[in-house]
């Protein structure tokens, strides 16, 4: 090795030697990728990612998205050479309980870890949307000689991606929307887990990408850094489409005897295979020691530095001539709401429980768009095929394929993964608070990706609608009967389920005001009453449960609880049992999972322990509510597929009704 | 109109206004659909489908599938006029309570139809997965002059359906498969329910499936009869590739004002343009009155009858020269297991009780699948490129792209919902009881799928490892924690996640032998104890629940209910409270769901009443545990996401320890 100025090979070396110790170290990990990918990922780092290693959060960065994330070291080695806040003693316990290198790269616990991916597909389409972000926010906020907003998005995928149902949904809207700054390299090399891909794997996935409307560079030597260059300089002389590089690479580059095979994958390569792959790529160094010529043939540290202040430099004058975008812009960096919103939102459901509207709350979500849309530029959003069903468009929409520069309605046709994995992305980027939207029995389609969205954790909102049986006559397909309590389960997933108009303008102001992490909003197909509230019931909502309404003389000797639609049948059946003395108090629970956040008190005030007699009312699953009513009370729920009818009936015919609710009540024991 | 014999328009508008008048009757459903795809049906079912209307459960008859399950409409039309069971009074009926012709087809809801369509592109995956069932059956049991099976699988599909991801796994693995004998029709009416698809829905679809090994006929007129037969014909000469037709159509073709419009596809006309349909069309006919001689050219009962009974003919004589594989095939076609099977799986738990193996229950599955697998031929079934880590492999294990006759082993490649929605036709075809399997964290990916499958419902094994925290250093991408509960809530699908390799053998028994649904089987990555057990114990497991250990004196203070890996916490603890005067009960519940359906007594019996001081533990959400152990009990589980670690130390880091047990079950009142 040339000590002064050592080869490209030698820096990707480096990369491949980190990955093989380190997976070594560990006992566990992927060294197949990292080793292969390294070449292509030297160039790209080297001559033409735009980054600054001292700022991760530097907003006009390029985005670099490791889509295939078990090759999480090539991540974490090109992040300490390039000197990011990640040192080698990081790297030494790759994989062990506490360091910033898991398993997987994790967005928030890395720095430079632009999402967290693993879970195969999802990076990409992650990808897609923050290249829609960036056009999105060029096309608003750029001027003339002033292209604030300006960087690619470079993604690295592999076999499993592209088998993955989910890059077809995100290649073909990054085909549709023409997000020329997106730039994929294709770990194209014919091997996965279960061995040589000829026989699962047989797409000519040129040409479908090429059907997407991509321009595919062909046939690119992963090993050849003039190859991959050329090929670079060819995706970025591209303006309209996006682009795929296919690079022919050998999984495991270096490893004498296990190169180009599975085996290389997952698991580490073995003592003696890794001091052969040392001998073989003339690397001398000992484990996790990189010699300092490698490092400054990395460290792009200055370099970034001088590209950010050069930026933030723009940035200035552009705010001195522009300071009305500038501010709006860098509010929206900060990921702050307008000032004021706060008002708006609260006057506007005080209003609406005024005015008492009887709606559908899948229709009071449209109001509340209506209501707070015009205030918010940065929420973006859209249905998968469903916006006259979901009520996803408001007034002030505006379709994100014309040239509006307020665009901000996203037509993701029937692609529920697709949508959700890029809304990730789109709240990753930043810039945006996204809304997305299905019946919630499909929910399920996107399921990973809600996942995804709270671990990661992503701001987004999850618009469901027709919630239940009562969306009627679509039948058991179409009908969720699990997928409340489900989603609930997810960890850090805020779910609320409104009972009329006024808690869903309170939902929807919850949901825009969380920023550590995602809410689904759960709507109904059908009518609903209007609840009556005081002013301080008013302001209860936001707990996620709460008493919507005591006996008058205050004492009760039950508690229904309810969400929804159901609320108003607890409400009935509450008037029922109070015409034959029996007290209840009905519990609107919206969230139970803000619920569970507020303090003992809160809780304890309103399910207080001493009352077991406790009935639960939800068209879903019983077994979820037994947290709150315990094996002594009762659940109104439905533990069966539903069926094809007019919602009235259905609700008739599975018994949830007034008089289930009362039957239940009567039934509990003393 | 030609009383005597209709044109074949005329037969086709009978669809066009069946379609229209229920749709109108219901005040919901989909014309636009039927309206749109009637000319190519009628060449479709009156030229070449080969069927029977009187015995829809033929076994060699072709296969049929809507996968825009929202056109029920067209089928239903098709299935009365074809004289199936399925009396005009039940069109009358469409989306009524307790009719046959429910919003979306229901299999075993009406005659005649395959599978249950609606959620989009599940119906094409599962036509791929028929298509495989059939071309295997064939593969094995043919014999010279004797295509006893032999075939198509035809599908209707639409726009939606080539939107969604799925439809890009299952065509890459028809293509992969060379499913020569599936016909897929593509309703190209550029229409979804957005509008039209312009904006969302760009791709070259043709191009994209020849990109996956397909044959494409392009830009049939599908309203042009002689078009559509010579496309048909064109792909039934085709013998290697899966066809797909892409037929040019107008949807709600006949609707004067509406059709071409997205206003046709998911509301009813109104009676006005119904009306003005009528008009159009020339049907001078009232809602729901066929005339004779439409139904004349429609009937094809007497003809099905005639094919049925020459391949009951062709099948005797075939019996005769061939008595095994004949036997075996209809054995098979029944569902029934081999004799003896039920004797094979007793002496092989008993033997396991015996020899007390400790491995993961991953790997006691793949012990399960080389006792049971040899015994059975029906056994088919892969992994999403996972074969290795989820053990699905085993010695019989063939790959089905080979050439053998007794192929049993898919190779689905990154394809989790692919893979499940193919199993789920792979089901429904019959002659195979098809197993999937991936990381129990996928099961996300696959989700709907696995729904549908309790929905339809199919006989089908779902095997998911990896099923916690003890999954270790891969970190929170890949570790459950509310997979379980939500797999769980689905209705009709039973779970199990069995403690050591005797529970996972009969968790295998038990999903073998269920024939009224789906069975997830849950399997640990690491070891798990052998834990001993009585020969009444041993019977037992097969209750879903049951006492796998009580103190001595048989009288105990409390209960510890646990599943799978935290058994042997459960075990150890109560050895721990022994010691210190404190008798417990626990519990093995390696499946709530079978538990549930035990008679009260066993329930009983098991967790008494009487005792409310309960402990559950499980590595995953305590919420769904309430259920069990009510507010006065504790549940040790997992209510965040995990993190990347070696697994041993995860468990201690969130506090899965047999010190958390016994704190949990000191910390019960009395």
């Amino acid at each position: 090795m040339n000590a002064a100025r050592p080869t490209r090979r030698e820096l990707a070396n480096a990369i491949r030697v980190l990955a093989m110790d380190a997976v070594e170290t560990a006992k566990s990990g992927h060294p197949g990728m990292p080793m292969g990918m390294a070449d292509i990922a030297e160039v790209l780092w080297n001559d033409f990612l735009s980054h600054n290693p001292n700022n991760p959060a530097w907003f006009n960065r390029d985005r670099f998205v490791l889509s295939n994330g078990h090759g999480s070291m090539l991540l974490y080695a090109l992040l300490h050479l390039s000197g990011y806040e990640l040192p080698m003693d990081e790297l030494r316990r790759f994989r062990q309980l506490g360091s910033r290198t898991a398993g997987h790269p994790e967005f928030g616990h890395t720095p430079g870890v632009e999402t967290t991916t693993g879970p195969l597909g999802q990076g990409f389409a992650n990808a897609v949307g923050m290249a829609l972000a960036e056009k999105l926010l060029a096309r608003r906020f750029n001027r003339p000689e002033f292209d604030i907003i300006d960087h690619y998005t470079w993604v690295f995928l592999g076999d499993g991606c592209l088998m993955e149902g989910v890059s077809h949904e995100a290649a073909s809207l990054a085909g549709t929307w023409g997000l020329g700054k997106l730039i994929c390299f294709w770990d194209d090399n014919r091997i996965s887990i279960d061995g040589d891909t000829a026989g699962w794997f047989t797409d000519d996935t040129a040409a479908r990408f090429e059907a997407y409307g991509w321009q595919v560079i062909r046939k690119v030597d992963g090993h050849d850094p003039e190859e991959i260059a050329q090929a670079i300089r060819t995706a970025q002389a591209e303006g309209e489409r996006p682009t795929l590089i296919c690079c022919r690479t050998t999984i495991g580059y270096g490893a004498p005897n296990k190169q180009g095979k599975e085996s290389t994958h997952g698991a580490p390569l073995g003592k003696d295979e890794v001091a052969a792959a040392r001998a073989h790529l003339g690397w001398p160094h000992a484990p996790f020691e990189i010699p300092q010529a490698i490092y400054d043939g990395w460290r792009a540290g200055n370099a970034g530095l001088v590209r950010e202040e050069q930026w933030k430099n723009r940035l200035a004058e552009y705010a001195r001539l522009y300071p009305e975008p500038a501010a709006e812009l860098l509010r929206r960096i900060r990921g702050d709401l307008p000032e004021g919103f706060d008002d708006v939102a609260r006057a506007f459901a005080a209003r609406l429980q005024q005015e008492g509207p009887v709606v559908a709350s899948r229709k009071a979500s449209q109001m509340a768009l209506e209501a707070y849309g015009p205030h918010l530029p940065e929420l973006i959003g859209g249905s998968a095929d469903l916006a006259h069903s979901n009520l996803t468009v408001w007034k002030g929409s505006k379709p994100v394929t014309g040239d509006d520069p307020a665009a901000n309605y996203i037509h993701y046709g029937v692609r529920e993964f697709g949508m959700t994995a890029i809304g990730n992305g789109i709240a990753l980027h930043g810039g945006f608070i996204p809304y997305d939207a299905t019946f919630l029995v499909f929910s399920d389609y996107s399921r990973n990706a809600l996942r995804m969205s709270a671990l990661i954790p992503t701001r987004s909102i999850h618009v469901f609608t027709h919630d239940s049986i009562g969306l009627g006559e679509d039948g058991p397909t179409h009908q969720p009967v699990e997928h409340l309590a489900s989603l609930r389960y997810i960890p850090n997933n805020d779910v609320w389920r409104p009972c009329d108009a006024v808690e869903s303008a309170v939902a929807w102001q919850a949901a825009l005001q969380r920023r550590e992490g995602p809410t689904c909003l759960v709507f109904s197909r059908q009518n609903l009453a209007h609840q009556p509230r005081m002013e301080q019931q008013l302001g209860d909502i936001a707990r996620g449960g709460y008493v919507l309404s005591d006996p008058p003389e205050g004492r009760f000797d039950l508690i229904i609880i309810a969400t929804g639609s159901e609320v108003e049948l607890a409400m009935e059946a509450m008037r029922r049992l109070a015409g034959d003395g029996i007290a209840a108090r009905v519990v609107s629970m919206p969230s139970a999972e803000v619920f569970a956040r507020q303090p003992l008190e809160w809780r304890e005030g309103v399910l207080p322990s001493w009352c077991r007699k406790r009935v639960a009312v939800e068209a879903g699953v019983s077994g979820y509510w037994r947290q709150f009513v315990g094996l002594d009370g009762a659940v109104v729920g439905l533990d069966r597929f539903g069926a094809s009818a007019p919602a009235d009936q259905l609700f008739r015919h599975f018994g949830i009704t007034v008089e289930a609710v009362v039957a239940a009540a009567r039934s509990l024991r003393a």
